[in-house]
């Protein structure tokens, strides 16, 4: 029961993604969205795109690292990825780490596990969650012609660098949305 | 190729799950929930809570559910549970095995059983991811001392008639937030 008092005060605690917003749009309408919709999209999109992976692929855990990857964020707010330094990334770690040690274990350490082996972008699983991470933000400034990167002044080359990892996950998705990304006008 | 373009254009119409807006508000904010927030605390709360579960259950089997188990209503809304009919249930059938028939085979079936197995509420991992789907409102309203029970004059007898089913899923939990639920005052 001490345990079910603790699990049950992290899941109200993590309420609060549903107020971190980012700097994309929603696709369908106009505003921006939040890290748990973001979240859950990514988990869908998971679920639709997993044979489009580089290699085969756990699937639940890619969905666990995708449901969990912004938790950090709860703590430090949302930093645009062009804009992401260093030391963000490391404030989001320290973050997300107390965040975890207000769980029993030994889901404390599952969870951290699964966080840091998304942050290394090394496995498999981690390859292709990133990949669908930086996907979806894609889509949505697709559908806005251009939508937060001319908004932030992001140019082409840098678009192309970040986003270019969603091959390291998946060359035949990435192949297909720069194709999408080069009838946009970048007008800079 | 083809099947691509089929799976993104899948993907861009479930962002509308994100402005389906529920009955009930956020823990951390004055805010109606969208679905697509609820179906990722689900999912979060599958990861967090499965131990719970009255039998052992297939953990990927119960996210993929809570993921889509709410794409019927971007067709055609949130019925709160207390007012839910067999009419709306069906219509919600007939929205959610329309938008799947626009996906590729196999995904259009995997996506409809799971779906179906969602709602009849046989399986074990059915009944875990109905009392989650249960549990989050509960917990929302029980932050707000009755919420959207005391907004919509839901008497405390329905109340624990319909959430009583948490139990099918997990006993524990049932026990636990039942206590909690008897001390707000239902001023019916």
């Amino acid at each position: 029961m001490q345990n079910l008092i603790a699990h049950l005060n992290f899941i109200r605690e993590c309420d609060k993604l549903k107020t971190t917003l980012r700097k994309t749009k929603l696709i369908c309408t106009d505003r921006y969205e939040n890290d748990a919709e973001h979240s859950w999209h990514l988990a869908l999109m998971a679920m639709v795109l997993k044979d489009y992976a580089n290699t085969p692929i756990d699937l639940l855990k890619v969905i666990k690292m995708v449901i969990i990857h912004d938790l950090g964020e709860i703590g430090t707010g949302d930093v645009m990825v062009y804009h992401k330094t260093a030391a963000d990334d490391e404030a989001e770690k320290v973050s997300v780490q107390a965040f975890f040690n207000t769980l029993p274990e030994p889901l404390a350490t599952e969870l951290m596990t699964l966080w840091l082996e998304f942050s290394d972008r090394k496995t498999p699983e981690a390859k292709f969650a990133a990949a669908l991470d930086r996907l979806e933000p894609v889509l949505q400034n697709i559908n806005r012609n251009g939508g937060s990167w001319r908004e932030n002044k992001i140019p082409y080359d840098k678009v192309i660098a970040i986003n270019g990892k969603i091959a390291d996950g998946s060359q035949e998705i990435w192949n297909h949305v720069k194709a999408e990304i080069d009838q946009i006008e970048f007008d800079l």
